[in-house]
């Protein structure tokens, strides 16, 4: 298998490589670079017609788009340790905490980066009132996220999980388009340290 | 258990009830009116603090929101007929047409919604500009689906999955949202006609 990868601080190629290094798999991988837009060459787009990294390709050609995705075949064929639960209420409390990392934070975050940030302008349709209106939506998000984080280590209960890692690279990735958590989390701001220190958070 | 479930148009009780047939489930259920807002009331909130349906509350209190999460919820407890894939590759596959499908065709469809409807003209930050950015981008959507289904009976393969649950209840939201497929989408209407063809479609 061959991962197409792109690095920092692009947010989902960094899930699949944190999933990895929770589980000790390593990933053969080829770089496609964002700021060169290799994502939409040709070649690329032939394997994923959304000219979107990460891409996972089988040695029997099928190619697994979306990171969610890769991250649930790799726990297919590796399922320890589990990170998308092993009981129906774990799993279904994981995968709540999963789309609310996404629904809730990574929405309003990559609307910020679409519609305002400097590094985007050529995308079309860009609308800056919009990309506005999304900043106080990522600052309530955190918060959300930060109240939930009261009573526990992780964010799905007592064990860390895929949920951890949306969210981890949804935190990061919200400081690096310049809406990081508010001040006032320091539940989410513990749990961000505690993750930061794993060492797959350096991936 | 009970199912806190809202009538159509609202897509995302939808797919609970479509899963939850398809599996042969009855779920007890309770109606939350969206037209009344019942969503937002207090004793709602407590049991979902996002304020929305779907949730299933277990029998020792445990309350799981989010469509999908109900989903893979039942999936765990009645893994037959499966809905989201055994072998590490289908389960890839079937993750990959879920978020495409979310993604690509849900996304714009619900900003189309809360942007451009008159039902949610009193949905704070409403930006027709960018409700309208959106209609193109849900045609295209919709092509790229059809395309996607040019050689196979179902999204995700040759099996019926929660993938097509998720396809089905966009294409029929956005239908009443007034952003249906496009007249020269053949191969998704046909597969619209299959999907909705089964017993579980009128839920």
């Amino acid at each position: 298998m061959l991962f197409y990868d792109s690095p920092n601080p692009a947010p989902n190629p960094r899930r699949v490589r944190i999933f990895a290094a929770e589980k000790g798999i390593e990933l053969p991988s080829q770089e496609v670079s964002i700021p060169k837009r290799e994502q939409k060459s040709a070649e690329f787009v032939a394997k994923n017609p959304r000219g979107q990294t990460p891409i996972l390709e089988l040695d029997d050609g099928t190619v697994i788009a979306e990171s969610v995705a890769i991250m649930r075949y790799l726990e297919a064929l590796h399922p320890e340790p589990p990170l998308f639960g092993t009981t129906p209420t774990e799993i279904a409390a994981i995968e709540m905490w999963c789309r609310r990392a996404e629904m809730i934070a990574m929405a309003p975050v990559g609307q910020v980066w679409v519609h305002t940030h400097p590094f985007t302008a050529a995308i079309p349709g860009r609308n800056q009132e919009w990309g506005e209106t999304n900043l106080p939506r990522v600052a309530d998000a955190f918060r959300f996220f930060d109240q939930s984080l009261a009573d526990r280590d992780f964010i799905a209960g007592e064990d860390y999980t895929a949920a951890d890692i949306l969210l981890l690279t949804t935190v990061d990735f919200a400081t690096f388009v310049g809406c990081g958590m508010p001040e006032d989390c320091e539940n989410l701001r513990g749990w961000h340290d505690r993750v930061s220190a794993r060492p797959s958070a350096k991936a």
